[in-house]
């Protein structure tokens, strides 16, 4: 399998907030963006394994802005590292002012997929290889972030996750 | 403010899994659940804070099961722990086989929520009593997770992360 | 077949009133309730029953209650009598008020639903057996409501309702 | 305020069963058929009374046809009697099939509205005048109904429910 | 094949401009309308042409009025001509003032469908015979249409298509 | 005001096609396809005047590719010319084939937008500069466009319109 790159697999997904998806504040559920971010992540993750792909676990993610009624969303995706059957997908979310139009960061997240067959069997995955800067940052802390979700799931002890054990321990 | 319980913001949202909400493998996405899982976390942050309550964070969730189109979902969400003006709620999700009628453990996951005034501004919530065995595991545990959102958010330094860095440095 | 308790197929479903769902006066559609009503219903015969269900009927309902916009309600179904193939459900409707958090009733109605197989053929139901006092009070009712919706039907003479007609002749 | 007729608030709403709307065995949701039937008749009450209306009850509905997914429903609705405020509106339902195009009867239902104003305050509505032969037959019967209504809402007693009383004591 | 008329296919669809559907002025979206109209003419094709039915291509469509939220909206499309394999339908779109009630026309669209069997292949359909002068008119601009639209493709050199060619030197 | 270019009102929607918006032969209904449009291009147009947008109008639109179920459908929208308040937005749609990610054009369309203030009044838009061989190609199709859709509405003479009339008398 030929290994692709980050752009290969960049998915871009822009949208309004629509009155059915918002708070009582008028501002987006935390929710319906979770399921946005799946969609476009789960396009990237086909896109770069050619295969369908099911959500396997979604890291942390803060929610550090409203986002309001009317505005426009866009939702961008892009498989930041590839496993063995596994892929990690970074996701940008930008929010545009509805009368001044100035666009702003309102969310990072990242979910992971696993590509499987017809029988929803774990198939393999090309690798990936990243060419900008940010890109590549984002493939090596792929790395400590996997280490992370193995410990939490209690199927790696934390003192054998040596990339996080010593962020942990710098002076 | 008078303390609560998690009993008394215990939420039961059981519902059916729809066509519209799966993926080509007949499951429901990924992204669905965590929609639906968001509702009834912030229904429960509500009945603890009866304020307008937005999401915050979430924190890392796997999907360890898939959960077939017809199946009928539980999601029981309760706060797990309160803070000044945030709470943590703790989601347990169950699926029930269309046949047999067995119900399985599908998900866990733990939302954080921001208690607001009309004008978003974030307010004082109760305190909580954990009361049960689990309910006080959950709460003990809650603090940690509360130090990794802010090392992760770069807010805090990990190695002033007292109880996560005890985690990694454990014998 | 072993019987089973108004316990066995108890359904809760708590959810949230959203702008989609609301007339030109803010408050829930009739509609949009009786549908949620007839979804937390059928997954209550489905539990009692473990097999398809279809809805049958639905007795007359009052809505004597306005849901605003932003209200919790839950719609809480359990089996009240089974016959040879079909349940009676008896459905109660609750809101909590956004602001004070309390908690009335708005709502009760009573849905019919025939079990059956693959083919949609009527197939047979455990029977239930009424534990609480509110639960054989329905129980008994339930007999008097099947004449009612026979009579409805034409499938019985209104003389040989005994039940209902002891009801209009009393003194 | 002029009389209106049936005619005048008749009210057509065709459309198709959609994935989205249909149960395991691929037949449209009850639920899914009382919503729509909801809202073809708040529109029928609205024609009549040129008002804001809400559902304030429905009768007794039987579920005797299963409608496939792909069908073409339509829902007819047409105001069968006007009270001093509320009025009844008698909903005809007709299915046909995909490839045949043959239509058949697939449901009747009764709902009742309540005119009101802007403050959600009851509000007089126009009388109606009945002029086919099966309009009148409807518009006859909507007093007995509206007795067995208050009978099963306790607000009358059952043997002051004169209509009522005679059809269950008839030879 | 039988020849059908209009009145033969003709579909009315009403219902109401719920929140989720409008832009931030509050008026329906274009494509909503766009959405509502084919599936109202899709109808309309499969009851004159008893097949299922696919979208080929539709009109210029000029959107003259806003469409407030709370309308009732009725679209009424019927086949104006029939072709060999497709079908011209024309949509007629009208909107009700939720305080007067008075009437107006919103909108015209035309659809063209072809009729295809359970392979996607294009089948032949029943001739259309036009009965009122209105119909008549429509039936007759359909050819022009069908012109028009194939020069737009591409299909057709201006020059042959004698009817538009005629409109355009007209003295 | 200052002119801007396609690229910076350029709207990219990726999204999957759901059940829900399927017709009988498993594909994409047309008028689904209409409303993304819709949405893609009114946020294009807005991106170019920053102003609340609503849609005037829909050039003739061909369905020439069935989009089925499960497809990854890329809808690019930019605005193609600006007259004193109108757009026109030019509209290429993308199907990326589940299996092969082969992709392929499913569709052009070309909707028009005016650009109103916060009352529904018509208000100036910055002019488009185009910049690539294909923008500028769209830029100058788009008087005749314009042209023939004044003619369409009644509102020039055919005789009138220069640029269409050119069309149909050429040699």
């Amino acid at each position: 399998m030929q290994a692709k790159t980050p752009s290969d697999s960049r998915t871009i997904m822009t949208d309004l907030v629509l009155p059915s998806e918002t708070n009582p504040l008028n501002n987006l559920f935390g929710g319906e963006l979770l399921a946005r971010m799946d969609r476009a992540a789960s396009i990237a993750a086909r896109r770069h394994s050619r295969r369908i792909v099911v959500t396997a676990s979604v890291n942390h993610v803060a929610f550090n802005r409203a986002v309001p009624l009317g505005s426009v969303v866009t939702v961008e995706a892009a498989v930041s590292r590839a496993f063995s059957t596994s892929m990690e997908v970074f996701i940008d979310v930008w929010m545009e002012d509805r009368f001044s139009g100035e666009r702003t960061k309102a969310n990072e997240a990242i979910y992971t997929f696993v590509a499987v067959d017809d029988t929803g069997k774990p198939t393999a995955v090309p690798k990936l290889e990243a060419e900008t800067e940010l890109e590549k940052q984002r493939f090596a802390a792929a790395l400590r972030r996997k280490q992370l979700s193995l410990v939490l799931a209690g199927k790696m002890k934390p003192k054998e996750a040596t990339e996080l054990r010593a962020l942990f321990m710098e002076e």
